[in-house]
């Protein structure tokens, strides 16, 4: 099936190196079921993809994003701009696109080409907002595992996934246990540590009790932008190490601020990389999809699936497995992977857990390319 | 001098545990200047005591609190409810009223009683809110010291105190090199980590962009509860520690939840503790004070006072230290406690540093109350 181009509204900008560029996106079986109940008619989901599906279509390699990205992962002729993992997926390096054909999925309930709470509901003709039926982190595999289908890939070469990607991936070997014949599981968890929890719930509070909020209805003009604000900032701290930061920042002050006549204005280096950090969220992330994805992310646990994790992926019939995590992960503490490697190491799947210590928390896989180029490089070839 | 009594108009509902009280002052010299610039005239410091002083003024100790918490450490005749040290301060505790006049101050800047951004200026007859001149830890600090001055106590046996106390225990020392005999400072910092910068940064967002703060002019019936909620919740989540959360709350659900039609409302027991503490603090603390002692944590930095940390402690008469740290705390790090036991240690003071394994992170000195028992106990008596 060829994929197919359309058009679909959103309340917020495409990021930016996507700007004037409609997503490439493929239907999803109509109607499509939800993991905790309700369906979704005629949704689709938005891809990029790199490099050639060969004939025997078993060199595909499926990339499932974090909360906040799109699928835009690598430059490509079509968007030459670079994606947010470009030093990991090219011709010779760790994501080899001379060898593989990759495709990365924007998740379902996201905002950039699939389905979610900002498009349009096909019923009504209105957004769906807060009509829109909860979205699981196991809705968010099986629509990716169908829009690989939908390009006729019925068995993956490797699912690979890091944050909500990590999680969605040991969804995916839970949920479709020969789907993969190698699983990626990057700084992702078995099931939200309460700290985890308490952190997104105070995030999507702050969108909540923003007035632009609306009960949902924001305008597109006027969306809750200092919820958002907030949410991101919160995000950003807990993304990175304070360690990272006291090499980084320290307590250098911020240069040049305008804002310093406002008592509380920003003082520090560190301040001001926040803001930045917010003000590009809050420009292309669309506060209902971040509200519905954050929870998905509370609710995900493994052992959902058979009563413990290891009954969960008991049935994988993946041939190996690389499960990374970081020691200065706070967000997604490193027990938290090294339970999901156990937990293919007792189904009997050959697994490499790769302990980094790198210093850039559960962001490090953005950052710290050297460690996650060489794991990733060698599970692969 | 004889303690006096003074009522202070309150924007905001007492603690609970001292409703209907009015808080015992002291006036501080007037005009009292500030150290980042400004003057406060007729300004006072609340204060509440426990044990006698003796004849001589020398078993006095004077504790400087946490960011929040009133002069109310520990239970009195005049105010029998519990205190937030109540296991710590009492005849043959481990800070023992039968041997030591203990004096604990509500911080210069605070709202119990103290003179600060939420008390009215004598010159105006209104409010100060935003006019009150800039409060920085080392005013905290001296404002402390004047109260026990006030008392007649011109050297302390002992200063002690915890969190922003911690800090305010190193300007202490820092200020008034012979006003001590001995120094406690409890997971304090030298100057706060740009991580804790960064958190902070968004507690004061929070309260900032709330509509309801009307630039610092709110009305005592409409504060802004939001913005001091999602403060506060930030705040508790970075006082404990992800393992102590882990044993405490794991991912137990919320039961009983009204609100459990709405679909983001809280699910799990961990957001139901952070509504607790939330909804307390709103009702107690004001949120301008509350801005401007948070300010005054991001920019304190010891080193100013002579070029670094150990300049700073260089003159201290202390003639011992303890300085407490506890391994899990994520906001003021260990290695921060041990710059300042290294300070005192260079400056020839006998120093004890204590490295707890406390499994309670920042908080730990209010929860694991036999660890912090044992080092107190040992280094007082």
């Amino acid at each position: 099936m060829a994929p197919t181009q359309r058009p679909e509204m959103r309340a917020f900008e495409a990021p930016r190196e996507a700007e004037n560029l409609q997503p490439l996106t493929v239907p999803l079986p109509s109607p499509f079921a939800l993991y905790r109940g309700g369906q979704l008619h005629n949704a689709r989901i938005a891809y990029e993809s790199w490099g050639t599906l060969n004939a025997t279509r078993d060199n595909a390699i499926l990339l499932f994003t974090g909360l906040s990205p799109s699928a835009h992962a690598a430059a490509s002729e079509r968007n030459p701009s670079p994606g947010w993992w470009q030093k990991m997926i090219g011709p010779a390096l760790a994501i080899d696109t001379s060898r593989y054909f990759v495709m990365c999925v924007n998740s379902l309930g996201s905002c950039f080409g699939s389905t979610g709470p900002a498009s349009v509901d096909p019923a009504t003709g209105q957004r769906y907002r807060l009509e829109f039926p909860e979205i699981a982190v196991e809705d968010i595999a099986r629509a990716g595992y169908e829009a690989a289908r939908a390009l006729g890939i019925d068995k993956l070469h490797a699912v690979v996934g890091a944050s909500l990607g990590g999680m969605v991936v040991t969804a995916f070997a839970a949920l479709v246990p020969d789907g993969a014949r190698r699983v990626v599981s990057i700084s992702g968890s078995p099931a939200a540590s309460p700290f985890a929890i308490a952190l997104r719930s105070v995030q999507r509070e702050s969108i909540l009790r923003d007035p632009d909020w609306q009960g949902g209805n924001y305008s597109p003009e006027r969306p809750p932008r200092n919820g958002m604000r907030l949410a991101r900032k919160l995000g950003t701290i807990t993304y990175r190490s304070a360690t990272e930061w006291r090499q980084r920042f320290g307590r250098k002050p911020l240069e040049g601020n305008p804002l310093r006549a406002s008592p509380f204005a920003p003082r520090f280096a560190v301040e001001a990389y926040l803001e930045s950090q917010a003000e590009r969220f809050t420009r292309i992330f669309d506060p209902n999809c971040y509200l519905y994805l954050s929870r998905a992310m509370d609710r995900f646990d493994l052992s959902e699936h058979g009563g413990s994790a290891n009954a969960a992926l008991a049935s994988s019939r993946a041939e190996r497995a690389l499960v990374i995590g970081v020691e200065s992960d706070m967000l997604f503490p490193i027990h938290e992977q090294a339970a999901i490697a156990d937990a293919f190491k007792s189904a009997g799947v050959p697994t490499r857990f790769a302990r980094l210590p790198s210093l850039e928390g559960h962001d490090a896989f953005l950052v710290d390319i050297p460690r996650f180029d060489a794991e990733i490089r060698a599970f692969l070839s």
